[in-house]
Formats: structure tokens, C-alpha cells, sequence
């Protein structure tokens, strides 16, 4: 079961002026169930997006990469689960350029102006016929309420959906922040297996835009590991909607905050949920020379399946943490790193630390969420990234995926 | 159960002159189970050894680099079981010493002409007294033909003891090359959790010796990963003993080659007896702009839970190759890739290939040994890695292991 995660109940999912979704049952992952999503944007809308940088990227991010830069404004989202139309070579992009085609065609824009999305199962031919069968159904029913349906829509092997909203108050007016985000395996930062969409109902220009998807990446999808595979399809994209006067200065700092908020919220929930998942960890790395090397540290123990393993047993074994900073090819003397479980400090100069008692480690190992604090000493810099553990079911569920 | 691994027969082992090995059992790791190991050398035997890169190097790790610089001659190996005196500081180092002084004294010769080897938990510490308490026992049966039992007393996790023996003729004279190793989780290139000691007795110079033995580790031990993690206490030793004429030429070619078939050996060993290993994998890429490039993409390959989940389960989910290759890190033109699953064509041009049908995978996925063949077509250098699959006997193994 999901890590502390509760499942959003409809209502708490608040309308995004501009954004109406709608979902069906195209049967495309299996029969009688949502797999199929539909996002219309008011005109004027602006999006923006980051991908995989996995060279092996599906044609759907091919397609979404040129149809942003064809620069026409982007008029609706569709997205598939049960196949990722990855690995699929000409004939998948054919395939994702027919879907676009045929819901322009019955949106009244232009092939250009459709982002499609796909995932699931890489390396199968894409059931375009289903998919395009399947259109006239969401978009039957288009609504701005129908934020949980979508997040259903979009799950692969998702125990529960993720989505949030949040409301602020800029100027005077309520602008909303809803998001939705699917994933639980190959997640890996550089946005692994999970697509993520947030909508706000306030206008920034395109710039801003570009540059608030970038930093809530990073703040979010981009600091989460469930086993270090990156995906062929990862998307995380950011919609501007309403049509409110273009917001800046204080006022677009409130809103990036409500955006980072909502899209931390959405990335732990895919590690809460992660396949497998029993733990929910966060590993800090603090005090280092700068991020890249906090980041490097903190990977190598979020990766390492003896940790992963170690903590799904509730063991406090220590030693398999220390070997994970030893290997992560940071330069590092030892002899001044401080390892923290939780407020529990567990080594130190090189070692165990003297105050350390078993039961004190045993006891944080047994909770849900743990924190892994390491302290290098050595400069300002931190990073914090989130991971789970690494359980039987992990194993069950990648090797029975496709059957 | 070990994958096409056969237990050596004792009498398989050859001995090798002037190398002496005896055992003991000394409540170490359980209590009636070999656990110690002392490995006499005549004097003017040679030895060299490549070491792990972790920077939580463990105490015997840093006194072994420490004697072998001091260059007075190694006259002895010690080797326990059960705990590996890593992530234990000042005081791991005092006791990594007095197991020298110890030993030294028993054999008449100095602290500084012993090597010191551990293995087994981190962060604990070195029970020293039992290891002293139990090293007149090895010294009392010393002898040449003890190589079984030696093989057995370094293993923790391993189900069986790995060694082998290769015996060839050099200006008429017989040389014997012997050797033994353990380790079967964390196991990574440059040395995880890993102990290989090979002798031969045939004189070579100390320079020769010293590009051997990383000419030897590079082909064998550093091309092997069951989980990623790369431990503290990684040592491959090397040992030229005998009182033959210094050899060269081309009869050193000829021991090279020897040595480096006992070290590949040993080292697929290792992972044919991974942690929960049900099947062996060679990943090959070929036909690569570099080495580098080549082996990113293979341990990117070797290390993605996905991949080793789905041969685990026998699944020709080639979509999860595919990825790994992708997110490997190397700026590739996928469509110029192919990609064969031992003989069968699977992807090419970005894709699946046309002539694959789903049977023939499923046909090699299904044998105890696969190899991926990735072929980028860019260059002419070449890698191979090898590795094994990953089952719930992997976690449970890992979760238990303390216990």
C-alpha cells in the first residue's frame, strides 16, 4: 500500500478556469477501464514543458517537442495509458501524429496545436484505431470538473491517483493550482515513467512560463528515485489558463510557491506509491562543497539496493549507508562526515558513533517515513532527494508487468 | 541455486608451490563453520593487489597499502570472515593491527609483512580476540593442498566456494595458477565486496607483477555487477612465489593468460552465485565510438532493475533494454543501433526489428544464460560486462542478512 498517501477525495479537486477534461474507456489497457484522456485549453492558453532526456524517447515527446515549437498555442492534451508508444521508430510517430490529427479535427484546430501522451508497455505497436475511436467519447464529456477521473485515466501500475489542488489569493483574486501526475516504476529524476500536468488559472507570459516549469522540475519531479531507470516518456508539463492581467513581481512569487507546492506534493506521492513501496525516505546531504556533489551523495544512497533492501527489512544496518557515500565518487576524508538517521546520529570520524545504541536506530528504522541526514562539513551547499524502499513486491510486480 | 556453477572437487585444486594455507574455525561468523584463513608465502614470494576505490575503505584495506608499501616482503594473508572491520575507525585499525602483530609473531617475521583481509557485516566490531585466539589453528594445519578449505572459510554469503586451477608449461617447467574468491552481493566494478587471491609459482619481476595484476582485475573482477554497490573491503591479491628463473617474453604471455582465465573464472563465479541469481548475463556492446562508451551503456544495462526484473521473470521486454541504453548517458542516433537477444535480431532503426517475433525472445529468455548484444555501429571498440538477473531471493536475502 501507498506510503501515507490518501487518495483525493473529487471535490477537494478544485476547477482551473480554461481547462475541461474529459475521460473514456477506450480499452486500450484493459476492458471497462478509464485509460484515456482528453485536456482542452481556452484559447489564449499558454504551455510550456520539460522531457526525458532519454535518447530512446517516445514519439509522442518527438511530437510535443515540435508541436510546442511550431509556436501555434496549444489548444489540447491527450493521453493514453496501457502502451507508451516507445521504441515504435516511423511507424509510432505515424501513429501519434494520426491521434493529433483526428482531435484536431474534432476540436476545430490545428495538428499543431494537440500535445499527445502515452505510457505503458514500450515496444508495442500503438492501437491507434482504439485511441481515435475513443475520442469522441471525452470529448462528450468535457468538464472543468473532472480532474479525478483524469487522474485515474492516466495510471499504469498506480495503486491510487494523484492530484492536488491549492488556492491562492493574488490581487484580490482566487487563482487555482490543480495537478495530476501518474507513475510508481522507472522513476528516476530527469522525470522517469511519470507524467505530470499542473494548471493554474492565471496569466504569466511565455517566458515565466518557461522558466517556472524548469524550477518546479527541479524542485519536485527531478529529485524523486524509485530505481534509477529513466523513462522513454516522462513529461512534465505546466498550463497557463484564464484570462486574468499577466502577473508578476511578489504576486508571481506567491504563485510559483503554489506551483512548487503542488508539484512536490504530486512527485512524493509517485515515490509514496512507489511499485513495491513499504517506506518513504528522504535523504538530505548538507553542508557539501556544492549541489552537484550533495546530489551525487544523496543518489548513490537513494539507488543502492542494499539500502533499499536493508530498510524494507527495518534493519538499521548502517554500514550498507556508509558504503553508498564511500562509492558515490565524491573525493571525500571520511573521518568528517556525521550520518543521521532521523535525530538519531548514527556515525561519525569514520565510524560508529559512540553515542549510537541499536535501539535508537531500530526504532526510526520501523517508522513509515525516515529521514537520512548526512553532514559533510566541508562548504553550504544541500539537496534533498525522496525515494522508497525496495521490497518483495517490487520484484512480483516488474516481473509479472506484461502478463 | 548457482547458475552453471559446479562445486570444485578438492583434488581439482592444485597446489602451488611455495603458498601454504590453513583454516580454522573461530566462532567468528557462526560457531563450527571455517571462518579463518592464514596463507603462508616462502620468502621471496611477490605479491601485488588492486584495491577497492571506496572511500570508506575498510581498516585492513588501508593496512594492506600500507605493508605492501612498506616493501620488506609479504610472508603471510590473513583472511576472516563474518565482519569486515569497515566504518569502524581508529579503533577498526588497531585491531586490523594487532591481528598482524599477532600473526607475525606466530611466524616469526614482521607486523608490516602481513596482509590483513575482512569480510562479512559493516560497522561492527572486529571480534580481534577470537581471530587471535584462533590463528595457531590455521598455522597447525598449514599445508599446500588446503585450498578447498580455503576457498570455503572466506565465503559469507556465497552457496559455494569458488576456485580453480590451470596448470602450464614454461621452458619445460610446470607452473601452477590457483585461486579462490568470494562474494556474491554487492558486487560492482572496481571491486565490491569481493576477495580473489591467485598465486602461481613462477618468479616474475614486481613491475611485471604489478601490470598483471590490473591487467588481470580489468578483465575479470572489474567487469562484474550483481547490485551496484561497491563495497568497502574489495581486494584482488596476486602471488609469485617459487624459486623458478624470472620469466618474460612470450612464457610470461603465456602465464598471463592463465591468470587471467582463473581471475574470469572467478569472477563469474561471483555473479553465477549472485545474490538470488537464477540466470547469467553477458551484455556485449560492440562496435562502439570508445571503450567508455561502450561500458556505460553495458553497466547501464547491467545495473537497470527493470531489465534484470524481466529476465527474472523470463520476459523478452525488450522495451526496458531499450530505455536503459537510452538513458545511459551517451549521445547515440538510436536508429542506428541494433540490438540482438543472443542470436535473434530484436530491434533495430528505433524499433522493434520486422523479422522479430515474440517466440524467439521468449525462447532465450527462458535459457540460464542470455546475452545482449547491443551493436552501435559508430566506431570499432568493444565491452563486455556480465551480470545476473534479479529475484525476490535477491530482497529477501538482503533484507534477512543481518538476522
Amino acid at each position: 500500500m501507498p506510503v501515507k498517501l490518501s487518495i483525493p477525495e473529487p471535490e477537494e479537486l478544485l476547477p482551473v478556469a480554461g481547462v475541461k477534461l474529459g475521460t473514456a474507456c477506450a480499452s486500450i489497457k484493459k476492458p471497462g477501464r478509464r485509460d484515456l484522456l482528453v485536456v482542452e485549453l481556452a484559447k489564449g492558453s499558454r504551455v510550456s514543458g520539460v522531457f526525458t532526456k532519454n535518447r530512446f524517447c517516445a514519439a509522442p515527446v518527438l511530437l510535443c517537442r515540435e508541436h510546442l515549437e511550431a509556436g501555434k498555442g496549444i489548444r489540447a492534451l491527450v493521453v493514453n495509458t496501457g502502451n507508451a508508444n516507445a521504441g515504435t521508430g516511423e511507424e509510432g510517430l505515424r501513429r501519434a501524429r494520426q491521434t493529433c490529427r483526428e482531435l484536431a479535427s474534432l476540436l476545430g484546430c490545428e495538428e499543431s496545436q494537440i500535445l499527445p501522451f502515452s505510457t505503458g508497455v514500450i515496444l508495442e505497436p500503438l492501437p491507434v484505431d482504439k485511441i481515435v475511436a475513443g475520442l469522441p467519447s471525452c470529448i462528450s464529456n468535457l468538464s472543468e470538473t473532472n480532474w479525478f477521473d483524469a487522474a485515474e485515466a492516466i495510471m499504469t501500475t498506480d495503486i491510487q491517483p494523484k492530484a492536488l489542488s491549492r488556492q491562492i489569493a493574488i490581487d484580490g483574486r482566487k487563482v487555482t493550482v490543480t495537478g495530476i501526475a501518474k507513475g510508481s516504476g522507472m522513476i528516476h529524476p530527469n522525470m522517469a515513467t511519470m507524467l505530470g500536468f499542473v494548471a493554474f488559472d492565471a496569466r504569466v507570459s511565455q517566458k515565466q512560463l518557461d522558466e517556472l516549469v524548469l524550477d518546479a522540475a527541479n524542485a519536485s519531479f527531478n529529485r524523486i528515485t524509485v530505481d534509477g531507470d529513466t523513462s522513454t516518456n516522462d513529461s512534465f508539463m505546466l498550463i497557463s489558463s484564464g484570462d486574468s492581467p499577466e502577473i508578476s513581481g511578489e504576486a508571481f512569487g506567491k504563485l510559483k510557491a503554489a506551483v512548487i507546492e503542488v508539484s512536490v506534493f504530486l512527485a512524493q506521492a509517485i515515490v509514496r506509491d512507489g511499485e513495491g513501496a513499504t517506506k518513504f525516505m528522504s535523504i538530505t546531504v548538507e553542508k557539501g562543497g556544492d549541489e552537484s556533489e550533495c546530489a551525487k551523495i544523496a543518489y548513490s544512497i537513494a539507488h543502492s539496493p542494499l539500502v533499499k533492501t536493508a530498510f524494507f527489512a527495518s534493519d538499521p544496518n548502517l554500514g550498507r549507508i556508509l558504503a553508498a557515500i564511500g562509492y558515490a565518487g565524491v573525493d571525500l576524508d571520511v573521518n568528517c562526515i556525521e550520518v543521521y538517521l532521523d535525530d538519531v546520529l548514527v556515525a561519525e570520524k569514520g565510524g560508529r558513533a559512540v553515542s549510537y545504541r541499536e535501539e535508537d536506530g531500530a526504532r526510526v528504522m520501523k517508522q513509515e517515513e525516515i529521514t537520512v541526514r548526512v553532514v559533510l562539513n566541508r562548504g553550504m551547499a544541500a539537496t534533498t532527494v525522496w525515494t522508497c524502499d525496495f521490497s518483495y513486491d517490487y520484484v512480483k510486480i516488474n516481473a509479472d508487468y506484461r502478463s
